[in-house]
């Protein structure tokens, strides 16, 4: 395969906060009306102004550099007494042991985790079982090493409250035919889904009888609604060593401009990922990864605020969003986004991405990073100012109607 | 190519930093006599609390998370506004106009742009010409995406002070092979030597006519010493958009605990690239990024200090480590490495550089890391605390007279 073309699927053009590097983007659209005027609002990631960083998390970084040297430069898997730190703490969350030594590994940000973990577990020609629709990384990594991607369909919409709607005869299908490894977030990323427990237990049972790797992505489970029972796999697995959980303080925890996260579990696949990493990017910063101590070390009021907070909006924008005639979308059990299925519209789904860009200062991921059949949905990370999110839902609301 | 195969060949053991992970090392050893006291020095990478980070730098992190939001979240290549400001500087260095919006990408280290501009050049099969010795992961790197290796000798023992001592044949052989790529460090990690102003001409010269890429690693080039000159290739380079330069405030500057590098150079190579940063890291930790502020911006009187600082240590070091009989050691135009030839002894240089760490305190790394041919000598970074540095390598010479 030419260079050229490996890099062919690899767009960033409708990723995540790309958009400024589109350029004169009007004028192919036939825009209709005004712009609406209002609070520009970037629905593609949460905004850390309106949610801080965790209180403390800055003199912890200040203090890794008083540190100097030691804290500069760790070893490639992360600074061994902050892991030791972190190893019963993850333990006490996921429900089962931590090895600080062997089973842990600190990378630069969750991406880079799940980088690592993709490329020590598969290779060229392996088959991947990834669901649809899920992480847009997620599809792109196995890509890009040229491994086969099986799809596995998630009926978000339809399952009840109780199954975040995996179709697990296709995972099993999946294996059945050769698949190494499974690829998922939980809570499903973009459709805020939580797998139930019996979702779980299969998804540990079948990995198990077919000798599967399993790589969770739980980037949002400290962010789940009341009511929602959250499963650990590393907890419900059989064989335990067949999988890896990959976490990071970025998201509830508004600590993404650090570029921190984790991976544990596997020793085998952690051992390859340290490998990796040290010529992929040596080590998370440095200094950075000081700022870890205050994870899963907040005060618990501040961590119970932060979730009720996140509560408020959700109810507040669905109300709006449900509002809008023809919009489908399900609540959220857990993390920060809604992916609403859009009404016919008399231009495309990713022309209205543009236009609610442009007209309404409204920026959103088009569904069709996500899975080739939800080109007609928008993710939004709500994980933002409560009054401005309201108001930039409204003005979505306005130009759906508009272009009706 | 099974996924164990395939991390075979990239260990980390030898790898420097990571000697903390060796498990009670000594029991196949047989040491002679007692351990010798003295302050343990890591030659393995330079002491940043001997060479405190750049002025300001915190200041700069701190204002960074005081910015939020906007720090937090950058494009991938990293943010504009610091971008726009590096160019010129990066341009005045190296004496040739440098694109900020197209040219130029901000990376997680160093190493995160070395790892993302081969993996954005050569791809399973294609050709890469490499330099024996060199930096380890250039090796590495290339293997991990399954191509293939061109050696291209460079003589740094035989080659007087004006040439590096690159085998030209052997690079127009590779290029006439089929290689398209061309990888090198340039001063040399580890030798420490600088390419002359005709090897330069002559690189770019053969790449232009083969029409391939350069990779250049530069990321010693602000520490020259005294009467050495340096020439940019992107500067001689024929055809500039075939060449990509990298570097990184991390050597010296001491702001390796923030992970910062840039790449600069072909624009196709760089849209590449952040495609792939995009599924490896996203981007360079958002604050870290702000401390590019300060990089070619430092007080003068600093930035002369801080040479003077390393030649002082580099002649120091050099003068004890000529006068342990047998030791073969090239005095570095660049960079803060020493590359010596051990003499022969009654252990493998592997296990003597063990011994040294048991007994000495002294770390260094093996040169089997940089060449099959290297593996009789060692590569030890002096950018350390004087007095330190030098006791360390009087133990070094004593272990060598116990083993003859």
């Amino acid at each position: 395969m030419f260079i050229e073309t490996k890099f062919m699927k690899l767009g960033v053009e409708g990723a995540p906060g790309q958009e400024v590097r589109q350029k004169n983007a009007a004028t192919d659209l036939s825009l209709r009306g005004e712009p609406l005027k209002g609070k520009r609002v970037d629905f593609s990631h949460g905004d850390v102004d309106a949610h801080k960083p965790t209180p403390g998390s800055f003199e912890l970084f200040s203090a890794g550099v008083a540190v100097g040297g030691a804290q500069a430069y760790t070893e490639y898997r992360g600074d061994g007494d902050i892991r030791r730190e972190l190893a019963p703490k993850l333990a006490a969350f996921t429900g089962k042991s931590v090895d600080p030594e062997d089973g842990l590994i600190i990378t630069p940000g969750t991406q880079g985790a799940l980088f690592l973990a993709v490329a020590a577990t598969v290779t060229r020609g392996d088959k991947v079982a990834i669901v649809q629709p899920d992480y847009f990384a997620n599809r792109k990594i196995v890509e890009f090493f040229e491994a086969e991607i099986m799809p596995v369909r998630l009926d978000y919409e339809g399952a009840t409250d109780e199954r975040a709607g995996i179709d697990l005869d296709q995972l099993e299908s999946a294996f059945r035919a050769g698949a190494r490894a499974f690829l998922f977030s939980n809570p499903n990323n973009p459709a805020g889904v939580v797998y139930s427990a019996d979702e779980i237990a299969a998804i540990a049972l079948l990995a198990k009888r077919y000798e599967a790797t399993v790589i969770v992505d739980q980037l949002y489970s400290r962010l789940v609604y009341p009511g929602v029972h959250y499963s650990h796999l590393r907890a419900e697995a059989i064989d335990a060593d067949n999988v890896v959980t990959i976490m990071g303080p970025s998201k509830l925890e508004s600590l993404s401009g650090y570029r921190l996260g984790v991976a544990f579990g596997s020793k085998e696949v952690i051992a390859r990922m340290e490998k990796l990493q040290a010529i992929v990017s040596l080590r998370a910063a440095g200094y950075s990864q000081a700022v870890l101590r205050c994870w899963f070390n907040e005060e618990p009021a501040w961590f119970k605020n932060r979730i009720s907070q996140h509560l408020l909006i959700r109810d507040d924008l669905i109300a709006v969003l449900l509002d809008i005639d023809g919009v489908v979308v399900r609540s959220p059990q857990a993390g920060s986004y809604f992916f609403p299925k859009l009404p016919k519209m008399s231009v495309s789904a990713a022309d209205f991405v543009r236009i609610l860009r442009l007209q309404a200062g409204v920026i959103v991921t088009p569904g069709s990073e996500f899975s080739p059949h939800t080109g007609n949905s928008v993710r939004l990370n709500f994980s933002q100012d409560r009054d401005a999110a309201v108001e930039a839902i409204m003005r979505f609301g306005s130009l759906i109607e508009r272009y009706r």
